[in-house]
């Protein structure tokens, strides 16, 4: 499924590039307008990523005065960081190799910040236990994806290893499983049914995978990525059930699992659902979950702090996974102590509890009134349609666009959405990514939009887009 | 040449683990003495990695300020900081996305940040262009490392991919060129000559790999780890043109750049020596040069900061390698600030130069200190003989078993030197690392030191070795 050629030794396999274009172009608008180019706008927003950060959002203090105390250890003795401050970051100084960060750290990451990610996991899940032998924590949740992918991809089978992706899918998913010479097999989201993950149609996919290559894991994303989607107890169920019959690999990316904004919407966790299934079920699924201090209320992406759990995976294929993380000395420091700082907030009682209280309900608000609002505007303008966002930190706009758009798209070498997308950019200044760029539905055209971002630059957003959009489609209708 | 087996789909190839035993056995003994069980000795010293700050180097001053601002920008209000200090994290905060270090970045790292990389790389090449775009920043250089090997690794080709690394070599090296279904070549340094790298022993390697794989790839390691080997001018002239001829592509591994001890050993870059040989050989000869932040006199091995620079490579080959980079989101942003601060440290005449050339200095007197003490005292030692360390971060001194201590281990089911090694931390707390986890040449016993340790850590060490190696001679002679 993926294109690939060959020149020469230092090159293995070329899949189809993704659009750089737009970025690229992007960079260059910006230096245009350093350099006092007249454009209609002033500057470039970039809601491209989901980089809550580079969206405005303010980090938590707690964190940023822990950080700052744990690099800059003189700042213990200022009675200008809380108490609670300086002891956490004391205690976390007290668990590194030299009482610095800058130390490596057991390949697994520091033990008291693993150990802590098993009791945030065991308190979260209502006491199914968590064990620190199966967290491996890594800079960024991706690489210990890649991991995984490493393992379960068997690229010296002469049959093809298979991974089955959802559609649409953040991009790197199926990247990552394509580099490493495996198949990805897509199952579609229903976009009708709030991108509803189907059993018949995980059933149709495997069974579309007959000759083409030997699946052997089913990867879900939940709450999801673009699709602000998530999934509910029964269906995650019928999911665990599904890999359990076919003997899949289950691998859950659970990285935005804080960001919950629908009102009969929860994240339930897809170790939670197997324990509840009980045995036969709850000893055999093999199942890695991510999470990240990326995401979520502290939307640290710079720091690089994600991890993984493994549950029910060969005491064997543990020995390799140790391994294979420790061909990496350890995962970024500071990174872990964000790991530490989200599954360990400040507590009720504590001198930093009211601020960080604060500043996470702040964040929390801005978060819902940010999707109400992308719902409310986009589906009030004809060309639009967007699901509800219930989780994630992404809305998935579908565009329906007008035939002579379309052509015009295919005369510049471009995809509909791609088209529409270089055009926004160039006219409104907003880069958003274009939906072809997540393997969305044949014939379908969307865009992902970050939604962490602040109210204000949400508004200003979504004036610049309905204000192109309604005259782009003035333009092709 | 590595053990494979297939235990089900989720097992791909398990190679053989390193030594875990010894590392486990310190974990239980650091626990013990918490407990208050009696030793010989109060704690354990772990001098079995190369990790400066974990060995008592302190972390710069100017590093750890700029860092603290960064992360928590209120004190770049604070006097207490040196106006050079807040001047950069202001500077480095500009180039963040929303201005924060908890945003993602380019997948090249921070412009800013790689285009003063490649400012530094011409300096010290006294002028030998370098260019941003061939510059990737990872999560340490072993990300970077990883990721040429994935390039390289051709694990879909019927016939294996061979690379070219020596003995001893770091074993995260050859682990990875395995994981990803690839042969390791060994070519043998000359340990009686400084453990010099010879051109004949590279052309029997390169011969001894007929009919078993395809070689691509020669690895160098220069300042040398484990061995502390410093290359002549002349030694990677020869090897350049050996690669020139074989057509390998030359991965450069050069992250102890700075820290070179011998007084008439120099750090010669393989990249200013490719361009010094003119064309067509510095026009065609593909090059990897790696470096890093958690080395040298930064020594910020948490941080995860590492680059690699790529010459000659074709732009198809680059335009893959930008996708491969990018399945990771970016790199660790303090990693990349460790990265911008190693290449641009603060000059005469701003306010940190005084306090920053005075603690630099004291790390690089402690360096030449400890190279000296390592040799002196191990060479005088009957059972030891030492190379003399002209660079890097670690002694690796050979050990002369008795026949006794050799039967002892096989009876034990260890190597001689990992039974010699269990022995150390059992009865002296002592923590090394046995060469057979470097495989070194088969009948030769080794273990590898960290020497970037305080000089009152190191004179322990010493005391500890010396008086256990004694006994252990005695005991088996």
């Amino acid at each position: 499924m993926s294109d690939q050629q060959e020149t020469g030794p230092t090159m293995r396999r070329l899949s189809q590039l993704e659009s750089v274009v737009l970025w690229n172009r992007a960079r260059q608008i910006k230096r245009e307008l350093k350099q006092g180019v007249k454009k209609p706008y002033r500057e470039v927003i970039d809601i491209s990523w989901g980089d809550p950060q580079g969206g405005g959002i303010k980090p938590l203090s707690f964190v940023r005065q822990v950080l700052a105390a744990c690099h800059y250890p003189q700042l213990l003795n200022s009675d200008k960081l809380p108490e609670d401050v300086r002891q956490r970051a004391e205690r976390l100084l007290k668990e590194c190799a030299g009482r610095s960060t800058g130390s490596y750290t057991a390949t697994q990451g520091i033990p008291y910040i693993v150990k802590g990610i098993s009791e945030f996991i065991t308190r979260r899940d209502g006491g199914v236990p968590s064990f620190p032998n199966n967290i491996y924590i890594s800079s960024g949740s991706q690489w210990s994806l890649q991991n995984i992918f490493i393992i379960l991809v068997n690229s010296m089978s002469a049959v093809k290893t298979g991974v089955l992706t959802p559609v649409p899918c953040y991009d790197k998913v199926n990247m990552s499983i394509r580099e490493l010479g495996g198949v990805t097999i897509p199952y579609y989201l229903h976009e009708d049914q709030g991108w509803e993950l189907q059993i018949e149609e995980l059933n149709r996919a495997l069974e579309s995978a007959k000759g083409v290559c030997n699946p052997v894991a089913l990867y879900v994303m939940n709450p999801g990525n673009p699709t602000g989607q998530v999934q509910t107890r029964k269906s995650i169920q019928e999911v665990i059930q599904f890999a359990s019959e076919k003997k899949l690999f289950l691998l859950a990316d659970e990285v935005y699992q804080e960001c919950i904004y629908g009102e009969k919407s929860e994240f339930v966790s897809y170790k939670k659902v197997l324990a509840e299934m009980g045995p036969p079920i709850s000893e055999t699924v093999e199942l890695a979950s991510f999470h990240s201090a990326s995401k979520g209320l502290i939307g640290e992406c710079g720091l690089r702090g994600g991890y993984v759990e493994l549950v029910n995976v060969d005491p064997a294929v543990m020995e390799y996974i140790y391994k294979l993380f420790s061909t990496d000395s350890c995962a970024s420091v500071p990174g872990q102590i964000a790991l530490n700082l989200m599954t360990h907030p400040p507590q009720p009682g504590d001198p930093s509890y009211s601020l960080y209280n604060e500043e996470t309900q702040l964040i929390q608000t801005t978060l819902i009134h940010n999707v109400r609002r992308v719902f409310e505007v986009l589906n009030s303008v004809p060309g639009f349609s967007c699901q509800p966002v219930e989780g994630g930190g992404f809305a998935f706009p579908r565009l329906h666009l007008p035939l002579n758009a379309i052509h015009k798209a295919k005369e510049a070498g471009m995809q509909p959405d791609e088209f529409y997308c270089v055009r926004l950019l160039e006219e409104s200044g907003l880069l958003v990514n274009p939906g072809w760029n997540f393997e969305q539905k044949e014939g379908t055209s969307h865009f992902r939009m970050n939604i962490m971002i602040k109210e204000e630059t949400l508004e200003g957003v979504l004036r610049r887009l309905v204000s192109f959009h309604t005259k782009f489609m003035k333009e092709f209708s």
